[in-house]
């Protein structure tokens, strides 16, 4: 007897089906061992990864192309806190044994929309059974200009701190998924669900800040990364945090300060740099505003309330392993 | 009251502690977003991502070192079966809560003595916890000449089908393990923990075969790999694969054809490279063998015994979605 090499086990026509069609140029048809990619010449690449867990990043119920655009989208905000334009992505998926086939569709789907609106495809991966909750991996490359990077480190005194979008939306979504906060429109839910990874931001705004990085792990603790890369003080007025109407009728300030999943950028720039951040968000079409500044001091964040007074928090942001 | 920007959240304490460590040239110490890597002037990337799920590709008791050299080896061992040289890596590890300080400290002891071994690198990752087991991610970067990479297409009739190593000692390993077969020595055991990428041998064939991949799903589903993209019938001579005296001991040979995690070469090269083959083999000190050769004939392998005759096999390899 002979081994045909048709047909192919499950897990190869599970590939083919819903992740060949994904596979952009070096991606090989994920027919090979691994991908092949010129990078651009003269440009550094950037290189980031993120995991997500069902039960811990989504919901197990979350329906799966926003589960697998989230995914991209997390990353693809990574690219844009450097200010790095996206090139591809790598994808790692764990599933149970009894996921179904729609669910893989729907997630092969998602990841299709987002690969058109940001112009990126997969490369490579690999699928594999788990009998734990779905596990999911992502390898977002980018390229930049070589040292133009934006970095965490390089805030100086003086500079202002300015975020993108508005702040908090994301976590009050995730509130409202588990029926604690009123969202009748969605709106928070959508904020939760699918970020706006600041691409065009990103890019503009990288020869105007000193540093800065993505909001993902909530502003104020997020504000704490510049402050020790910086070794200094940043103080943010809490009145000037940009929050949407929905954010304002939830009058839930300090969580919007301290969650996380904004997935907006957070820049330090010198103060003549306002007016060329204000074209630059006007051309990209996303709101920057300022909410605070870098003093010297110990490496910490001073929140103030409207008054001028500090304001008690009860946690900074979000940890996995606390 | 400020939120002092220190101390750090426990997963970020965890990050500085055990991955900080590991860190390359362009990772910024894992203190920013992504990483940032000037590629080899006028090389071609080769990119990967395998998963690695507890109680699927490891034992749950697994020592946390070993665990983290196979992942690291696996992909590894893709560059090699493209001809590629590594540059780095980027990882996530998704861990329960309660996975205690040790694991990581041995985990990461892991990747340091094989970042050592092979010359690479971690570049960037993400840790999260997880209600499920231990799971791993992992997306290697090597570089290759343009155009030069071994690719699974291109064998052509009467091309020979050589193999590196010895084939089937990993899957006696895992049964090792589990008490099935005898392993005084702990040199099955080992096989199945600790794959040996040969990556000096695939850099040293790239000009000598005409296609290759490394055996992960067991040498008859991966020599059909090579039948599918060529449109061509393997012949194996069974007699011919090359076994380790434990392999030969325990008298499993259709385990040893059918059974993955081998992580050896399986190369397609005319018959006229055959001398310069040995060569390289001798140079790279990985044996390599010949075990059959590809004529014309629907895409599929047969697998001969010693006598000529057809062998029987119930499956040809390893699929996680049967």
């Amino acid at each position: 007897m002979s081994a045909a090499a048709d047909p192919l086990p499950a897990e190869f026509a599970l590939i083919a089906r819903h992740f060949r069609p994904l596979a952009g140029a070096g991606a090989l048809e994920l027919g090979d061992d691994a991908a092949l990619l010129s990078p651009p010449a003269g440009r550094e690449l950037v290189l980031s990864a993120d995991a997500m867990v069902a039960g811990v990043h989504f919901l197990e119920n979350d329906p799966p192309d926003l589960v697998a655009r989230k995914l991209l989208r997390t990353n693809l905000s990574d690219l844009a806190a450097m200010g790095a334009a996206p090139l591809g992505y790598l994808l790692t998926v764990s599933a149970p044994k009894t996921t179904d086939d729609a669910w893989f569709a729907g997630f092969a789907a998602g990841l299709a929309t987002d690969q058109e609106e940001f112009g990126v495809a997969l490369l490579g991966g690999d699928t594999t059974a788990t009998p734990g909750p779905v596990s999911l991996s992502l390898t977002i490359l980018g390229h930049v200009a070589p040292g133009r990077a934006i970095r965490r480190r390089g805030a100086l005194a003086g500079d202002e701190l300015w975020v993108s979008g508005t702040i908090g939306d994301a976590a009050l979504g995730l509130c409202a998924l588990r029926g604690e906060v009123a969202d009748a429109d969605g709106f928070l839910a959508g904020r939760y669900r699918l970020p706006r990874p600041r691409l065009s931001l990103g890019q503009a705004v990288t020869a105007l800040v000193h540093a800065g990085l993505d909001v993902s792990d909530g502003l104020v603790q997020d504000a704490g990364h510049l402050c020790r890369a910086a070794g200094l003080t940043a103080v943010i007025e809490a009145a000037s945090v940009p929050l949407s109407p929905a954010a304002r009728a939830a009058s839930r300030l300090e969580l919007c300060l301290t969650g996380g999943d904004d997935y907006e950028l957070l820049l330090a720039a010198p103060a003549e740099a306002a007016e060329a951040l204000r074209r630059a968000a006007e051309t990209a079409g996303v709101p920057l505003t300022r909410i605070g500044r870098f003093m010297a001091g110990p490496a910490r964040v001073e929140v103030l309330d409207a008054a001028g007074r500090p304001m008690p928090l009860a946690r900074p942001g979000w940890s996995h392993f606390g």
